[in-house]
């Protein structure tokens, strides 16, 4: 496998650690039009190679597969290029910067019949896999609702909104565990810091099952918070990423109907039994993410975060965008 | 000053125990129709009477003002019939079961001359003070938004949505804040364990002043929340009311503009200080709440929480729960 | 029952309390030489008597029991009378001022066939019993050692070191859980606030099993600590007071020897599994206690926390007293 | 400026990394008896010397400095070489592994005129330094007492105690804190895992001064406590290095003596305040080391962590060490 990896700006150097450490690839090619950049990237593994212009490593038929992690603007045109040159593509989250270029990428992928992956990395974190065997096994019962919440103090972008810099995380792990994508969004936002680039948002999710979904998302919050709580008809679970050990907890709580006695009204009771934080598995996402890409590429079979995946999260941060520009209007998402 | 209570239920003794710590009435008569309320509270204050005709307390001449601790139903009718007979009166909050009943009871008390208040403990609360002279002080700056969370597991109610439950605390104590009511209101709710009756609900608030606020208010959640993050345009505050000390914590963050030094873009940086957890008063709400009351009877003067500011609360639950029943349609709310 | 409470102040009023909460005593004298404190009693529980001179009581012979909860120095003299005149009796902890008054005193009670019961609350309170039953069912395995701190800032006690007024509380639970009694017990401490009375302690105690403990108290300490691990050779055990829900924590953690797999030194391997938080119990420690002294008297059997309990801790108070106030020297203490 | 390191085992990675990152060695060479531990170096940084054979380093002329990252026990033997060969020394804590030796070393460094700097980093660390200041500027008062907790699961060592793998930190800090050293020392241990050497301790301090301190140590812990209070006279302070942001808390917290107003006792009345928590630089305290190193090295000035600062560190673990092992007697060190 030769992996070319566009981008070594903020992210790029963490893909190319993490594929270095896969020892998959027989050669990692950097590219970047910042040549100090590169430079830094060869101070740190004299063993890659780099490059400047992107057009080359097109055009080489030993490349196999290339990483994008550039701004979001670009991701379709070079994730069109590259799938047109007949190679895997992996592409940052979100996918593309509109839903028309992430259904455009999806139908070209499945033309050229390469692999089109997008970079939901959660989905291979050791708490959103575990919650995911919760969720599928029933231990939580029917999901009922789910409030996420991502804020901290920073990193302003300066070319999209925060929905569509955090949102991505939450979207994608919601659709993961659920299974589906919601039908009807809504969203309240302000723009605090920089004009016209809201830096908080609060949108509202309602999903076919009849799951309702709250995630809060800024950039411009006092303390950090990473905290998602799930409620289900049988059990509750907090899952708190800014914890060290302790980061999902599952609560045996719930409430009881209590047949009335005689006449009278019926009445509620409150179960709580014990909570069980599990023990997690710790390797980084990343590296898994990096590992299944090259996977896929040798398999040349579906990545668990597909196009499919990219375009449902891209439609959702699409329509929340267009709520929260429009007053809040209620926003549909066809199914 | 003789004070009667109507409601001898979950609040109601509440009410009287701090009535009783004031020492400033010289008779507490309690008033329910359900003999065992009233035999509890016999057995605990063997000098208080009871009366299970709330008409007799009515007619008597010599009991100045009425506490109403009763079903929210019952709020308008009976607070109606306290005024016309001359009494004052001191409502729980939600102070009516809509806006058109909370504007004739404020007319009416206009027109009697008689007090007029609202439940609305948390304006007396030690944190919510703090915050309110911080805010007036302009410690924090420009207000740019607020998110509070009020959930936990219990108490499901019976006759109204958890919104009109649980969001008057959030209201009341925002629109002291603030001094401003919503201009606009949406809602998402969902009843998971009774029908028809919301038992979770994520609400969105746009104020005139361009502060745009989230609430959200659930019976059925995994732990206890009760916490609110403000962000200024100087420092940002979090309360978390079930911190046992540190219950309200001020962070010196903000963002900087930094000009570019030549061309190029301009930069932000991100700005840490100390946080500081202020020393706060350690009396109890409720009591001051009695006190105030019966320091306004006695002065015949507006209280702090009065019929105006229980019209701008139920205002906005009524408009929460018309988006939120009506697929979270943004509701307007008159100036 | 007839139980007299001599003693209403700090604490006996809690006593008063629980026992008039039981609804198991005809009667309930309350005892005090200060008759404002008395005359509180009265306003609270009309129903109570009141008495100034406790050999009054001594010589009534409808009184069955009676509760101690007056100054250390007066247990002995007063346990001692109660005893002679052939009423049972309950006394506050430590249960007297040197080991050989709780000697004679446990004499006495046997002589008389009276019960002697003492006030090791924590003994009833559910985590301190959940630990016990999982120590007794063998869940954490040998027990290894226990650390423990209890300090806060108040209340100052004038008569007596920090030693005797909170170490009682962990001595007595420690005892309970590991059934023995240390071997040799060291202490170190200061008066800091004070002259000659003690404030802080770090308490050193080795018990018969080879079991290690350590136990610091500090009326003078930044935030409150009431915090127990307890290291297992199966599990291990965090029990914290201050948490409002999550109280106990048991974790599945361990280390384990990996046998060389050809010549060279043996490995360590740290084993770490889930970490379950149990369900515990929510009623009042102190209901149970006067419960369990009622049924006691009325059954005239043994009390869970009988004089032998109570010899121990203040055996075990006595040696850490002497270590403290001579240099830090190990004191054996008798088996 | 030359540096050699010796020992790539656990530590010296952390030493090279540091040391590459001052960007003020012209040259690093690594020295490792094991040649996959010197290839793993060379991997990481190709431009780094690597060297099997500690006296080659001895003999060039053009190496200025060594650091020692080797175990305890060739702390000195190496320790005594390098000094004798010219060369400045940096030794990793503790700095030997008697007090003889510690002793023989510094009067060495001394008369070679040599730099003889020890490890003790957390002299180096941003909350470390923040509470000295805070103690040197009189904010606390005097200082009553010190605790201190270093407790976790792991890193079992298989050469000496946990006193003297852990304690050395705890040490270290307090001696700078306090500008002195303990006269007497007791402490209480046991070995749980393997035999003979002790995985936990509870240890005792008390200063010339009247300050006393306790630190507990364990590689054989639920959870990881890095808690150290310290209690003055006007004030108290937490430092958690367990807490991401609010690391240092300082609490206005104090007892006040209140004047009897006629006759009676004195009583004392709490003092609670606000509760701060200053911003704390975000350096790597391991550089500031390295840097420091150098310095000094270059203008062959004492650094603040100096062999007599070592050498009191190893007399008071080596109090410790033989109050644990001799039935916890009291061990006075000479001042």
């Amino acid at each position: 496998m030769r992996i070319a990896v566009i981008g070594a700006g903020y992210w790029g150097p963490n893909l190319i650690r993490n594929l270095y450490e896969t020892r998959a690839c027989s050669e990692i090619i950097c590219c970047d039009l910042d040549s100090r950049k590169l430079q830094k990237i060869k101070d740190r593994y004299p063993g890659i190679q780099t490059e400047s212009q992107y057009k080359k490593i097109l055009d080489r038929k030993d490349v196999d597969a290339v990483v994008i992690a550039t701004p979001v603007s670009t991701h379709f045109p070079l994730g069109k290029e590259i799938l047109e040159s007949g190679k895997h593509v992996f592409i940052e989250k979100p996918m593309t910067a509109s839903p028309e270029e992430a259904s455009e990428l999806l139908r070209l992928s499945e033309k050229v019949k390469r692999v089109l992956m997008v970079g939901h990395t959660f989905e291979y974190s050791p708490p959103v896999i575990k919650i995911k065997e919760l969720i599928d096994k029933g231990e939580l019962g029917k999901i009922y609702y789910i409030s996420a919440s991502r804020v901290n103090l920073g990193l302003h972008q300066k070319d999209v909104s925060v929905i569509w810099d955090l949102a991505p995380h939450d979207f994608s792990t919601l659709f993961f565990w659920l299974k589906e994508q919601p039908a009807r969004v809504s969203a309240i936002g302000k723009a605090c810091v920089q004009k016209k680039i809201p830096d908080v948002a609060f949108i509202n999710l309602e999903f076919p099952s009849g799951c309702i979904a709250h995630v809060q998302v800024s950039w411009l919050a006092p303390s950090k918070l990473r905290r998602t709580a799930i409620v289900g008809s049988k059990k509750m679970l907090v899952y708190d990423d800014t914890e060290n050990i302790e980061k999902v907890k599952i609560y045996d709580k719930g409430v009881n109907y209590v047949d009335p006695e005689s006449f009278g009204q019926y009445q509620l009771s409150y179960r709580t039994g014990d909570v069980v934080s599990p023990r997690l598995e710790t390797y980084e996402p990343l590296f898994m993410e990096m590992k299944h890409f090259i996977e896929c590429c040798r398999e040349n079979k579906k990545p668990r975060t597909d196009g499919q995946s990219g375009l449902r999260v891209v439609r959702t941060l699409d329509a929340a965008e267009r709520s929260m520009r429009n007053n809040s209007v209620v926003v549909e998402i066809p199914a």
